[in-house]
């Protein structure tokens, strides 16, 4: 649910005025996303998504993520293309924030995907790491191990509140996933937040990459732990052996994991699940009573790092090793 | 903000096949509107609103409300039309609610409106009142003076806690108010809650009414004395008489009011002020903290009620009488 920012009427004819997109028909906010505000701009030229960035974006942050999405479409990646204006800037500032004008791509995320959409995400991701490798930004991962830590720490003396002795499990497993954590994979430019409501598809077919703003340089193997714990688990909680097995072989149809990600799977599924596990518990344990947007249940994330905490190999996910 | 109810990938499938409207492209929440939940679902035809009517919404009333919408469109008003589906249904169920699906109507509300909108929504609500008096169906208005006094009654005992005060003066408002109030006027279907949001604009000119879901049968000077209320006061509680001129005389370019009318307009803006007052006293009161929509301040109402308390004519609201 996301509209943070209002824009005024004014603000808005001058800010249309600049581009060369034609007249605006209509301008609505989407209840999508909960970094940023949102808008459907919709001309007589086509559609677009305006997005105000909010707080949470690190400013100088945004011409790596632009920049991005517009190589990647280049690419031929199914992902928005930051639109310029006359004057050549495809970032501007609208109502104090800073924001960009975005195609807008068809398609609709789906609520609760299945095997078919695991397996094509999985080819989808692995093209996306073969033409992300070759741009030439970086940026990196600020939410890497000792972050994790760090905000762990920062609410350290609340999490057992939460669930008895929390505390104590969590910090062994970060000492755990630090020892085994890989020194060095195959890496370059990731998502590393491809959750279900980022990508879209149309008649059962992946049509588009949204919400770049977490992608960064890192492992792409980790990118492939974030979509197992996003996407190969039930609401129950159990874990879909047959959507991990489609998400790994649809990957492995366009890229080949090499064995040292293969080995490193399960150290870094675990360390994917601590990535949204202690975000999630901060916003849980620091969203004031009545917030607007509701955080997202930490429990969740908690089951699936005592799952991969299990894991010995990949083969455990359904990775099939062809010689 | 308004997404309620989420849609499962398979009851949107079944949904849109009972349709004649073609392929999905997209599906987004809007965040827009407080009472229902609203998609905007584009297809290789056109565009459209899912509306997922909430509780706040009778479903007894829907008929009358999609008939308007229907009569209206069909009288060459701009206002969104209600699509069928195969069988011929308008009103369906998705998700557990009754829910409808109405055409994308082109344009932008008016975040701030200027004089010129004023006479824009003058002349147009004349014109929906010229068509809508012409409706063969019936709804009683909900939220009258008998209401009034209810919607009060259940909290009186936290007005005070607002300002103290606060309860008498209302109680002593709601029997002037009933005293003064006319037997009889020339009435019809009015829209009933015309405020900035449901009325779209495109280049300066009124291009679309929308969210019929409080119309019902009542003097069409309430209608006017409403959008007084909601469009001819200042951000700082000032009524700009500017702009009441402008939608008065608007008004009277397509419908001449009449005497008895005239007479009543500033009673008709009082009860207005006093309608929205005690709805937004009351979610005020009642919205438990942390609640998802945050409720509308009374203050700005109560301010209005005072200033219409004070005026003795429509002269003073800016109406010209000419002979």
């Amino acid at each position: 649910m996301a509209v943070y920012t209002e824009v005024s009427d004014e603000d808005l004819a001058a800010f249309v005025a600049s581009y060369d997109i034609g007249k605006v028909l209509s301008f609505k906010g989407i209840a999508e996303g909960v970094e940023n505000s949102n808008y459907l701009l919709r001309t007589d030229q086509g559609s677009f998504i305006l997005t105000l960035y909010e707080k949470r974006v690190d400013e100088r942050d945004l011409p790596f993520f632009l920049g991005l999405m517009e190589f990647l479409s280049s690419e031929g990646l199914p992902c928005p293309l930051p639109v310029s204006d006359r004057a050549g800037n495809r970032l501007r500032t609208l109502a104090g924030r800073p924001c960009a004008l975005i195609t807008f791509l068809d398609g609709m995320w789906v609520r609760r995907p299945r095997v078919e959409h695991c397996a094509e995400l999985g080819a989808g991701l692995a093209r996306l790491h073969l033409a992300s490798g070759r741009f030439h930004m970086e940026r990196q991962n600020a939410l890497l191990m000792t972050a994790w830590r760090e905000i762990l720490e920062s609410c350290s003396d609340k999490i057992d509140s939460f669930e008895t002795g929390l505390k104590a499990e969590l910090f062994a497993d970060l000492g755990e996933i630090a020892q085994s954590w890989p020194d060095d994979l195959p890496r370059g430019v990731i998502h590393a937040d491809l959750f279900p409501d980022n990508v879209f598809f149309l008649g059962g077919k992946l049509s588009g990459f949204i919400d770049f703003y977490f992608a960064c340089t890192d492992f792409f193997a980790y990118d492939i732990a974030i979509c197992l714990n996003a996407w190969c688990f039930e609401t129950d909680g159990s874990f879909n052996i047959t959507k991990a097995k489609a998400l790994l072989r649809g990957y492995q149809s366009a890229r080949r994991l090499e064995p040292a990600e293969i080995t490193a799977l399960p150290t870094l599924a675990r360390g994917a699940a601590m990535r949204f596990l202690v975000t999630r518990l901060f916003d849980w344990i620091n969203t004031p009573e009545g917030a607007f947007v509701q955080p997202k249940d930490p429990v969740e994330y908690i089951k699936k790092l005592r799952f991969h905490r299990r894991i010995r190999n990949a083969a455990e996910y359904g990775l099939e090793q062809s010689t």
